[in-house]
């Protein structure tokens, strides 16, 4: 790779790329999530011409399309990716899967090889378009410059839904390279409002006999439905009718704490679940999906749906929750009109060394007014839904795919999406490690992210499947050694230096807190490396 | 994800994860290169009755597959990789991607959800096939453990080729842990030899009455071609012909330096290749790719065969090179017998700032005789070909597919292949971050990988192709800090020691010589960061 292609003399007329990026952002897409390479580097030309789009650089895909999902959660619209051909678009599929999972609108935009360069095989060329329909609800590839603003309008509006969706756009390079003088940008049409249209008549009016029956309910709540909207009208449903109310197990966006009606969760293991649900002979789906656990077990049931109960869809999973609620509540509880909402009662400051527990309660007792919380903290989180229960109101944004790698990454995209709003980073150290680059784009876009790393040394939601599944090994096993993470220790104090942000290590509650408050006082990103012991030894 | 689902007692008997790795060991596939999950934990606990096999835990799936080329690079046999689903083979995808480039052999192991719990659409279900099926050339879900030794011997089968290449085996969670007692693993038929059979009886004709033309040939060595055997008989041919001969531009595996028959690589510009290329009425591909430019450039060809020249294939691409290249020596220059090797003649050590130049030199005069070189070292390479042509004999093995990140985990497999052999790897900084966590495997595994991180603080390749591509900006321009690394500046010394790999800091070409003298000497991975300046400014 000796030095450049020397080329033509730059452009000055519109080019393809111009089309496209004016196309996002005039349908609202104003923020790019961007690791370019050599085919998207028109795209990136055309930045200068667009300063209506904030683009925001990762140094890998994963943070990326992370990002991107991060930020749809919190803004309620889609942001773009920019990424480079398959491998880029490999690099950013995890994250697209948790994305794919939480029903979150992400524009993909992947460049790709000039068209007639691509019957060429050159080194980079695979088959993009089978791995972009692995987590996209549209692919298409544009054809030609003159298409560009239409295509471009038709993936936003197909990432916009209803319902929300993964949208992926090829563009060869020579389409945004070609001049586009002459070509006005796409326009989209007025996204259809998800009102009523997207709710299950029939599932609705099943519902509602349901809960009239007198028979035990329970109310599965996802998507929107978490959102204080949906939460209202589920408790509302609830004191009418007395059926329990449940949110699934990984929430795309919980609003919660002070003020908000609080809900519990599906809890992950199954046998809890199982406890959970015993007794319901109704089940009312509103934005969930049917419950199932996580990973099969030997001899369990994965199907979480208590046997002979009937089941009940009032929406299409993850979307519309909360209008599809508020349309139930005024089948069944149009006479409530109040429900009983969380006080503003955060733990105690706790003292003494760290744990899952003590660190659960710092996190519970500063926790500040309209934090975003991105949980990622798998084993190490446990005690944090109690801890923060009475913490001030927030949203809490979990690993909704199961593809770990998220929490740094979301985190990146909440900010962005929020810069007002502190965003607090909850995050599982093998996790971490995934996309731990993210921390230096929190350090380049100066986020008021807030990360704490839980560094036990061990894989231990591993170790404790290994339980599950009926595999367990003695601690000197050699096999074990594959679930450790402390030869050699990972020091995320030096990680986080090193890309820019400031860090500290607690192995202390007193220390913890010191850290949250001295992040708190000052802007820009930050890391606390928490050190606890494994809740599974 | 409150803690570990209680399970049933732990099996003693055979299970179906113990025929499997059995099964791969006897089949020579003794190294594993490992990312686990919950679905793989039967196959983690098969490993302390299978002894034999070596696990290598990576810190994310990226650094498992481009391990596992860079050991089959060097083995001449493929390791396995461990991986968990879909998004666990996504993160794997890219590096794969590169092997599939390199012709590399790979037995990729994935752990699927159990039979019965695949269809319920739990989180992590995601349609692995079809992304298996993008770098993949056999895909092969095993259905029941009474297959799943005849599975996996055909799935080492098909990594084992000819030709070499990546297989898939995607193994059900129940399927891993059923018992297996009674059964045996499966057994691999002795692979066909990359003999005659792989050749192009045609093909060699053609060449060779080409060759007896008299008009100007140019051999296009690529494959196994480029070890010793192969470039004998390549020079040979020159020799007896006077035909010229090049590598192709991105080697799988290169032997060179001192003893070894030297030979240029196609260069990566367009424009230079054309000039390389320029008169050649033959072109002989020999285990090489028919030569294209990486990227399409505005107004400019890609196919690099120069018009009216007529191409001649004497094997597959990729595959037995050598034993094409013997069998049209044989054909065309019997009567010559030996060749020129380079002599050994390496750089003196320069002194002063440390440049793309210096840099080089330190290295051409420090390179320890039998070294394998991982080159991912993009614009800070450039003068690396030269430096080194002169130095110890080595392996160089380069990035053959463009997904960058493939250095350090390539360095991790070649280092577990070859453990007396010293592993330089040469990185640029933007690629290493994409798999950076491949240092934590190096230091654990204790291995002699010595990486310099040519540290220039930019995406310098992309300003570059910016060029290429006609889309020049100013200095100043807010869209060309897309390809800035340098705020904030990544701190690898930083980065290194937090994953347990000792680091310095070199600025000069004394520094650099001074820190890989004390790599040499001491055991274990180091790393050093040699502050260059970007090629292109």
């Amino acid at each position: 790779m000796a030095g450049p292609e020397t080329g033509p003399e730059p452009a000055a007329e519109t080019t393809g790329a111009q089309v496209l990026l004016r196309t996002l952002v005039d349908a609202g897409v104003d923020v790019c999530f961007a690791n370019p390479g050599t085919s998207e580097m028109h795209l990136v030309a055309a930045l200068d011409a667009e300063p209506r789009m904030r683009a925001v650089l990762t140094l890998f895909e994963g943070v990326a399309t992370g990002a991107a999902d991060g930020y749809a959660r919190m803004a309620d619209k889609p942001a773009a990716t920019l990424l480079h051909l398959g491998p880029g678009l490999a690099n950013g599929t995890a994250n697209l899967h948790n994305a794919r999972r939480a029903g979150t609108p992400v524009v993909n935009v992947v460049g790709d090889h000039a068209l007639d360069h691509k019957p060429l095989d050159a080194p980079l060329e695979s088959d993009v378009d089978a791995l972009a329909g692995t987590v996209s609800a549209r692919v298409h590839r544009s054809l030609s410059t003159a298409d560009l603003g239409r295509d471009t309008a038709d993936a936003v509006a197909a990432a916009c839904g209803p319902p929300p969706a993964i949208s992926t756009l090829l563009v060869p390079a020579d389409v945004a390279w070609t001049s586009a003088a002459g070509l006005e940008p796409g326009t989209l049409a007025p996204p259809a409002a998800p009102g009523r249209g997207a709710l299950d008549a029939d599932g609705l009016e099943s519902a509602a006999k349901a809960l009239w029956s007198g028979e035990p309910c329970t109310l599965l709540v996802g998507g929107t439905g978490l959102r204080e909207r949906g939460l209202v009208a589920a408790h509302r449903i609830a004191v009418a009718t007395g059926a329990r109310v449940l949110a699934e197990c990984f929430p795309t966006r919980l609003e919660r704490g002070a003020g908000v009606p609080p809900i519990s969760r599906l809890a992950y293991p199954g046998d809890v679940a199982r406890k959970q649900l015993e007794g319901t002979t109704h089940l009312v789906l509103a934005g969930a999906a049917s419950p199932v656990t996580f990973f099969g077990y030997p001899g369990k049931q994965g199907d979480l749906v208590p046997e002979g109960a009937t089941v009940h869809r009032v929406t299409e999973i993850g979307a519309a929750g909360s209008v599809a609620l508020e349309a139930l509540a005024d089948l069944v509880a149009a006479g409530v009109t109040d429900v009983a909402r969380a006080g503003f009662a955060p733990p105690a400051l706790p003292t003494g060394p760290l744990t899952v527990q003590t660190a659960a309660e710092v996190v519970g007792a500063l926790l500040p007014e309209g934090a975003i919380v991105v949980d990622e903290s798998v084993t190490s989180g446990a005690s944090l839904p109690q801890a923060t229960a009475g913490s001030a109101r927030h949203d809490w944004l979990t690993l909704t795919g199961g593809a770990i790698g998220f929490g740094l990454p979301a985190a990146t995209g909440a900010a962005v999406a929020c810069p007002d709003r502190p965003v607090w980073c909850l995050q599982a150290d093998g996790s971490a490690m995934y996309t731990i680059s993210a921390l230096w784009t929190h350090a380049r876009e100066n986020l008021d992210v807030t990360t704490v790393v839980y560094d036990n040394g061990a894989y231990a939601i591993l170790r404790g499947e290994l339980l599950g599944v009926g595999a367990s090994l003695p601690a000197d096993s050699p096999a074990r050694s594959l679930l450790d993470l402390g030869s050699p220790r990972l020091d995320f104090v030096a990680l986080a230096t090193g890309m820019g942000v400031p860090a500290v290590r607690a192995t202390t509650a007193e220390e913890l807190a010191d850290a949250l408050r001295r992040a708190a006082a000052e802007p820009g990103p930050h890391l606390v490396a928490a050190q606890v012991p494994p809740l599974v030894p």
